[in-house]
């Protein structure tokens, strides 16, 4: 078997082909940095999205979701320091005026024209996505009509809402301490150069929780954290050999941070953060108390002193994990001397589980029968689907190749004894198997 | 019983003080026409988004679904004709400056400020959210820093991802005719004055399906589509009595379309659309097919000639079925003498459905044993809430105001008898039950 990673442009190639990811607005030549999830791309997001939910929210009695708007009061992200520091350095070639994140080329030489010491000077380059709100235009001629009062910025991550919301919990859950609230959503970020397929793009969804802990309790949550993470990646099927806790060293962090660890994976394009676990102290929370001028301050229930508690935060970008799912599942084996491209991926994120067929479709009563099996399978399990096209081991390699876990071919001999072939991804091992007792087999696995 | 509507203050107070949905932004004073969903919220969100899904979509083998970008290609809103026409008509008051959509209010009078022949002309006001895309600023002084390239919109509807994404599906999949593409997702619309709580807000979700037809079919699949929605607002527990279908007459239909049905629905602000259901023949496909010179023609597995399919669309808009199944459930009755607010909330939708809880808490071992119920409960069934706080009337009532279907109490006959009280939410009827049995008791409702 090949173990070695898939390349990227054949990981797009298939996400594309067989309707995992889009390019976003193809049909009219695209929009750099946008993706558009496909039918297959929508299911596997779907079991991620829940698996995260299930692992980090509902199998716990101390978290909290909240789903806050994309458009918030822009006093947000002034509080956060969005508005003064969340930039990139930009240049432009005086040239071809085409332009560039300037820590990430040679600025000797424009990479586009060639021309020599080309470069304007570096300028900071906002990465907030900005627009105004409210009936806006003008009417009356007036010197402030495009004032700032109606400026606001589609957020560029998911964390912010959390924060913002954290009074409002208090006041309707009372939580008791350590509590998290969790969030999933959009989040955009208008990057000067979006590349990599969906690892750094305009527009994506973030999973972020904000555990909320007493200060003194910090470090000892905050391992409790690295290892949750480890072991939900390990229920993603993603392979701890191909992660990395990368340590990041005071002086490379946040002032207000005392610890943060970015879990890195062996991408296609090479080793990258795939999440973040910061301990962000009271930063957020102490920002938004004095714009906001309320008390951010937790009352714990013994009737001890409050105070405003610190907060451990683990985030996660969905096309991060998307991109690390899929390539620790592309496969690629050799059976009966032929080549074949199958997608490992854990039964629980599959998009589809089962494929079910006649052997050939020429035939009415195997066809009937067949399609009789389908329903009953359909029945107990989800994401059943039916496929009749070409020849058996076509529909095999189709199967395989969007990770499905099981097939099931419907034969002449069905039609006699009742029984199925059952047809296994991995090992492409087929047994057969009483149609009624399918259910129950499949969903053994 | 009281089955009077639920006053529209009542509900957002009641949603905001138990954490289903909270004023946007609100610790910095807001920003008009954005909301929050609280943990409840997201919770019931939740719930009317998955029956959404299991009914019109993963119940089927004819649906697709996608989840596209919300920032397109500015192309996509020209062939729509968002560009041109996706407006409302806006006055200002020449005297106070606040403006106002012309066809809501008197034009004789300010509301505001009371001028009389105050306002300007009408202008049409778009209704689409800008902003632009790419590193846009100004770094060589040139004339065209600003130009209209990097001008985009964010979405004002779901639509348009799902005809964008058709030739995608169609290559990926190839489906029989009829089918549907479906897409739940954000849309942003900038209204002059949102208002009504979540009826009209500026961000907001919507569940969007395009069915796609022969032509020649378009009148019977219709119906069955009226009869869809009808199946499904009786699933997520709207009275069929506070529905009603609106056929839309020809003049007041779009030119393209030959039929369109309002759902609208007996709100607290009165009777309103709810969503529509409308035959779009095949306006949007040729659009894209003029501008994106791509054929947009499917052609029969058949061998028959190819055309271009017409569209039937159901759209609804999350928030106002949540404000809709909220302004249902919420009721007011007596309880021995006292009025009580519950939500009659369908189980299915019901952000809690068992809340468990001691009698008193001063007693470890009543509690040590409410634990173990509670845990045991919880292994079975999702959304379990543990409450000891404050009399047992209180914490009654306290799920009631929320939609909790059942409570369990755990008292001094449990620890000698293993019974606990299952007390239901609509009768307040108590019963003594095994609390082995009560997880197969309450799965079976």
């Amino acid at each position: 078997m090949n173990m070695s990673l898939v390349k990227l442009e054949d990981l797009v190639s298939l996400t594309k082909r067989r309707g995992f990811i889009y390019p976003g607005s193809s049909i009219y030549g695209g929009l750099s940095g946008t993706w558009d999830y496909g039918p297959l791309g929508v299911k596997l997001k779907d079991n991620l999205l829940s698996s995260w939910k299930d692992f980090f929210v509902d199998s716990r009695i101390d978290m909290y979701m909240v789903d806050a708007a994309i458009l918030m009061n822009k006093k947000v992200w002034q509080a956060s320091g969005h508005v003064d520091t969340f930039s990139d350095p930009l240049v432009e070639c005086r040239n071809c005026h085409n332009r560039f994140r300037a820590d990430k080329i040679d600025l000797k030489k424009c990479p586009t024209c060639g021309f020599l010491d080309s470069f304007t000077d570096k300028r900071d380059f906002n990465l907030m996505f900005s627009t105004k709100i409210g009936p806006v235009e003008n009417i009356i001629d007036k010197e402030n009509n495009s004032d700032d009062e109606s400026l606001i910025y589609l957020r560029p991550e998911t964390a912010q809402g959390i924060f913002t919301n954290y009074k409002n919990i208090i006041d309707s859950f009372y939580p008791d301490i350590p509590f998290g609230i969790a969030q999933h959503g959009k989040a955009f970020r208008n990057e000067i150069s979006p590349r990599d397929f969906i690892f750094r793009s305009r527009e994506f969804e973030q999973l972020e929780i904000e555990y909320f802990v007493n200060p003194d309790e910090w470090t000892e949550k905050f391992e409790l954290w690295i290892s949750l993470i480890k072991q939900w990646f390990s229920i993603i099927g993603l392979n701890s050999k191909n992660i990395h806790e990368h340590e990041i060293e005071s002086s490379e962090r946040a002032h207000y941070s005392k610890r943060t660890i970015d879990f890195e994976f062996d991408f296609p394009i090479g080793r990258e953060e795939l999440m973040g676990l910061a301990y962000r102290a009271d930063f957020d929370l102490s920002n938004i108390e004095r714009l906001s001028k309320k008390s951010m301050i937790y009352k714990p229930k013994d009737g001890k002193p409050g105070f405003v508690p610190h907060v451990i935060e683990p985030s996660f970008g969905v096309e991060r994990l998307i991109m690390a799912v899929l390539s620790s599942a592309y496969k690629i084996d050799e059976i009966n001397g032929e080549s074949r491209i199958y997608l490992d991926l854990p039964i629980l994120l599959a998009p589809v589980k089962v494929v079910v067929g006649p052997l050939v479709k020429n035939n009415q009563l195997l066809v009937d029968k067949s399609k009789e099996v389908f329903e009953l399978i359909r029945k107990d399990i989800k994401d059943v689907v039916w496929d009749d096209n070409g020849n058996i081991g076509k529909r095999y390699r189709r199967a395989d190749e969007i990770g499905t876990p099981y097939c099931v071919t419907i034969d002449f001999n069905t039609l006699e004894d009742g029984s199925v072939t059952l047809r296994e991804r991995n090992t492409t091992k087929q047994k057969r198997l009483d149609f009624k007792t399918l259910v129950d087999h499949i969903k053994n696995k």
